[in-house]
């Protein structure tokens, strides 16, 4: 059997949840985890480390799992990785949808994979079913529910609280930060529809390009006005592509109650593909949390462990957006 | 560029959409067609015969897909075309169901692929998907929504017509064959079901111990009275494993309204997949039609061409069904 050592950046949730998931795994060693001195488990001091330079020195690593979060550092991280020669897996979609055209240049040369299936959607296998789809099939629109905290929200407003309720809400359960503007005003949801539209559509775009419009101006007169109409009030995203532009914005959208989106509520993500020849699909999953990230970055792992590992982005076509 | 040569055994709606989506495929190359005679298209005379040694005996042929329909000829068909070591891609639920261990045991002694992603849910990747979400998580429970027809049929009922109104109206438009009874009683179904479970559990689920009830004697009241609570009905097939039996059924379900299957309506598909530690997943999609069928099979071909393709059902568990 094929095995593969691998290192983890940061142990947080996800990387927690990582670890847990690849301790099952007979074909995946965890070999080392970088993490503050002061967040060592002590159960496993062994695999501890605060240096960076010990697991890109490492040759005996084969494959680095980013989840550090946030940009510069992570940034960096994920390439020197990658010109130590290591696979990355990353669910960081800040940097995938900011530095992708960079970050491939990178891995092209030194011939190692970066996955980031985590990055977009949780658990739900979006990145890999595009990858597979747009095989045989033209991808023509993506809709999606790609961030939880704000549907959590809006969910809870379709509930009877006010806007302001539901985000305290949030905040107490977790679900939102305790600066929650990336997520109310769809900064979060543009880095998200812009990897699956890189994706889709081989060319790259600028999140500086989207369409934006967040959700804090919601009132409960607007939710009982859905309601009467038998409407829903949902945040979105949605990149559609006509001839050659792209049309990419995330706002708050009325839907009607028969719509797929729907019954996606509190931290379930979705996301819908008009496809041709294939039609409609729409995949729907847990949208965060620890477990569901943590097995998307594992079954990164598979793939590029078996040799199964698809490359997606590829920057080929030039497309205007707005 | 790796090619592929193959042969399309059936020239109905399905195979129809199979050459018509190959004829885009640089890599896929069709190179005869087994039909009836009087079926034959003058347009590509030169690619069809009605003299299925003629496939066989073909050295150049790679891979047969087997969109005939029925099942003693099709079965016939599938395991020769094993056995003359050509890979094998069908849309056929009957065979699948009843044969598949005896069929992946021939494929596996010749080295060929079997795959049947078209034969549950017309183009919803569930195969594919199941296949590689086992990888990582364990499955606990398939739900599905596999009936295209009788989905449609209570989908009318719900707008307010009988059930002999909408069974009419379901044969009218040609979603609903003149002896309609594999679909209303659910054997169609408890096909796909057993199926799904296979390949989530390797173990061989025979159709014969699946509890069964159809949808004829739903009545108006019924469905007045599931709208008056808030309620849908759906026909539903549904798989769960508890320790070391399997419980499988197939019937008609009152469901909440909040219910992700309760916007699934007329001729999409849907199947939920509990898993752990990826949590609840749900798939929706076009289960039938020419196109969509047709780019489940495209993909099935392009999957074993670039040698992805992935063996899913395994006869290595033994279950108590019930």
């Amino acid at each position: 059997m094929k095995k593969m050592n691998i290192a983890i950046l940061g142990y947080g949730v996800i990387g927690k949840g990582v670890f847990e998931i690849c301790k099952n795994m007979p074909n995946i060693n965890v070999v080392k985890i970088l993490e503050r001195k002061e967040k060592f488990d002590p159960n496993y001091l062994e695999l501890f480390t605060d240096n960076c330079e010990e697991i890109f020195r490492n040759k005996k690593i084969d494959l680095v799992v980013e989840v550090l979060g946030g940009y510069d550092f992570a940034k960096e991280m994920i390439l020197k990785s990658i010109q130590y020669e290591k696979h990355v897996v990353t669910a960081n979609k800040e940097v995938i949808a900011k530095d992708i055209e960079y970050l491939t240049s990178w891995a092209n040369r030194f011939n190692v994979s970066l996955a980031y299936e985590a990055s977009v959607g949780g658990g739900i296998p979006i990145i890999k079913n595009i990858k597979e789809l747009k095989k045989v099939n033209k991808i023509s629109k993506i809709s999606g529910i790609l961030n939880g905290t704000t549907n959590f929200i809006l969910t809870k407003m379709f509930e009877g609280l006010s806007f302001e309720e539901a985000l305290k809400m949030a905040q107490k359960l977790g679900f939102a930060e305790s600066d929650p503007t990336a997520d109310l005003e769809g900064y979060d949801m543009m880095r998200k529809i812009a990897i699956l539209s890189d994706l889709a559509w081989d060319t790259f775009v600028d999140i500086n390009l989207i369409k934006q419009k967040g959700i804090t101006n919601i009132t409960k007169e607007d939710v009982e006005n859905a309601k009467l109409n038998n409407k829903v009030i949902k945040f979105v995203c949605e990149s559609v592509k006509v001839d050659d532009h792209i049309e990419v914005c995330v706002e708050p959208k009325i839907l009607d109650n028969t719509h797929f989106f729907n019954n996606v509520n509190n931290e379930f993500n979705a996301v819908i593909l008009e496809t041709y020849p294939n039609d409609t699909l729409t995949f729907i999953g847990k949208g965060a949390g620890s477990l569901p990230t943590a097995s998307a970055i594992v079954l990164d792992i598979v793939d590029i462990l078996e040799d199964r590992y698809l490359v997606g982005y590829q920057n080929k076509n030039s497309y205007k957006i707005n």
